[in-house]
């Protein structure tokens, strides 16, 4: 892996932090600021009235009342679950690393949608994964796609996948929702297959519109599928407390492969006092509101600015994945969008091997409607100065955010 | 690496939790629970006034305030830093685990003291690192002989070690301070076979007699020792920070091998409020007294309930390596002491490969001295009835603690 994968990208800066305040920021998938939660009086009761666990060396499983509140929300979902399931992780990010560790080595391939969350590309990456990418459509990842590539594999004799990776709920990058038949499916290909499932589910519970799918965990009857939950979306990023849950035997080969020492009590007593609150549930409702309203001022800007480009609304998460008009490529309209004060992820990032052209990923959660449609108003300028001056943007030249994905 | 390393070991259960009251802590390094810092207020005051920071994604490399000063406190003790040299982690036990990531493949050789920290084995271990074990003596590691095993290796052509680890300063488990002249001659070794040094540096600042000795980061200008430091021994381990410090080409290195979206900084916040209030400073001051007298109560006890057995005062730190009578073993003595109600570890599980008979390590951190004697007297009392009834306790037999070595 190189340096370079550490240096932040375009339209990687923090709202309300280091960034200029005129940049508007659509990029990362960063936490509203105006709506994070106030969490000073459970902060300050855990260090007083918690002191000798929140302060104390952890288990290494996760604090038992967390991992218990966690079962009842997991349960809540329609997932058969238990204390013995759950390993409490530094987000969710964790799960993945923690499952390449303990079942993948160097050249095993590793399922993916095309396209998939750029983070677990560099992840599956550093561990010498090879990647079998999988195309999605409106109903989320082609799984009779998948079938007959590992049919075909198997038959071929090539080396079989040992773990699927999926963000089946408002997928990232594309916003779709793998649907109730593809799970079901899923979960027998891994039986029939041998290969694990890691569901990463961060924004399941921001839902706008439609009806819920039930996890591809609650189709799981053999230990194949690892759920990972998080608060990062739905609470506090900053607030580094996720989850795995599954076979007993996986989580704790994950736990004997974490290295730091356990999670961070102190943390995890915050959340559990935050669920036991109902704070969570609280901030969840508000939050998926003012969420909906952020997407709809996307894509009623879009709609206005941005007419040739094409783009499916999405029934919650944080994300749009816009596809550009034909004429420019994505890697220059983010650049130029950038110069001109709007961070977006080139669509070129999340896609494991050959990118589909065109697509830009929009965050929506992390500006305000107003910012939103100023952001969108520059990405229209800009797409307009590549047209007017299109010998200052040489098509197929490495721009850093290519070079970032190599 | 098996599940099994997952399973709590005797000794590791957790004081002030869900340890029985009656059990005297001995085992694990667990920080003394009467004397945890009092962070209410910070943490009230952070979550508050720091809410768009403290609760958002933070910078992959840690909060830019805190990296700054903990530059500080590094230059302080003799190092030259700037911002660039630092990384912050959730503990310094990842600063090892991410070395082995970047610069270790399974089958290349790692060095280590022998004993050694054991949880740096496991660490080592899960990478699938050969270890090189150098035997200490009270000026620690023996480096002239490290000289001349890496000679050996070269001269036999075999494959030459990427990394050392030590705990230069109150070594875990024996407790010993590397002198000023091995900690140059290390560099020099560094330099000259091409490997580097892991300075992981927890008890540092918890000295209570003699002089100190400039950090072996200190005799570094070739950029082959990499520092690691973290609050855990001086301030709660509870809050997961600890930080590297080293070469920036290695830290960017490390930064892209983290997977788990950058350190907590809400923690992090906290650690620097207590930095800039004095209450680290404070704490320390306070925690050396007590544990200089926790060790003076151990050493007491021991020279009363234990007359056969054998140690060194160590000047600082949390251990105490005890060398038991020599016809009793290590294992049946730890496993008798926990009967007895006395968490401690056989030194079995400090060593890599052979190890040496007849040591356990006692941490003097956790327990108040009258429990401290009440341990040490549970210990006496549990070598009396191994001594009565021996053949409870047959000598090679596997007990669960050599178990979790294997």
């Amino acid at each position: 892996m190189s340096v370079l994968t550490a240096t932040p990208r375009i339209g990687d800066t923090r709202p309300g932090t280091t960034a200029p305040d005129d940049v508007v920021q659509m990029g990362g998938g960063y936490a509203f600021p105006d709506l994070l939660p106030d969490v000073s009086q459970i902060a300050r009761n855990v260090a007083s009235d918690f002191r000798t666990e929140a302060l104390q060396y952890g288990p290494l499983f996760g604090l038992p009342d967390l991992r218990d509140a966690i079962v009842e929300s997991v349960r809540a979902d329609g997932v058969a679950c238990g204390r013995d399931n759950i390993l409490v992780l530094n987000g969710a990010k964790q799960a993945l690393d923690l499952l390449l560790r303990v079942m993948v080595r160097p050249g095993d391939p590793v399922i993916v949608s095309h396209p998939t969350y750029l983070t677990a590309l560099s992840i599956i990456r550093s561990h010498g994964a090879e990647l079998i990418e999988v195309d999605l459509d409106h109903d989320g990842m082609k799984v009779d796609t998948l079938a007959q590539m590992l049919a075909a594999r198997r038959s071929r004799g090539d080396s079989m996948p040992k773990l699927l990776f999926e963000v089946p709920d408002f997928h990232n990058p594309t916003g779709v929702t793998l649907s109730a038949a593809r799970r079901q499916r899923l979960v027998e290909l891994a039986e029939e297959f041998g290969f694990f499932i890691l569901e990463d589910d961060p924004y399941r519970k921001l839902r706008f519109a439609g009806t819920g799918v039930p996890p591809i965990k609650s189709f799981d009857r053999s230990g194949r599928v690892i759920g990972a939950g998080t608060v990062s979306k739905i609470f506090a990023p900053g607030i580094r407390v996720g989850w795995a849950n599954g076979d007993p035997d996986i989580i704790g080969r994950m736990a004997a492969a974490k290295s730091e020492g356990g999670c961070c009590p102190f943390t995890q007593r915050i959340v559990l006092e935050a669920m036991r609150t109902g704070l969570i549930d609280h901030h969840i409702t508000e939050l998926s509101e003012v969420m909906a309203a952020h997407l709809r001022a996307m894509c009623a800007s879009i709609d206005r600015h941005l007419p040739d480009a094409r783009y499916n609304v999405p029934n919650g998460g944080y994300f749009l994945w816009l596809e550009l008009p034909a004429d420019v490529s994505a890697a220059q309209v983010t650049l130029a969008a950038s110069a001109s004060g709007a961070a977006i992820f080139s669509g070129d990032l999340f896609f494991g091997t050959v990118p589909a052209q065109g697509f830009v990923r929009l965050c929506f959660a992390t500006s305000t409607p107003e910012r939103i449609d100023l952001g969108i108003r520059r990405i229209a300028e800009a797409i307009h100065r590549l047209r007017e001056s299109p010998e200052k943007f040489v098509p197929g030249e490495a721009t850093p955010l290519q070079r970032h994905t190599d």
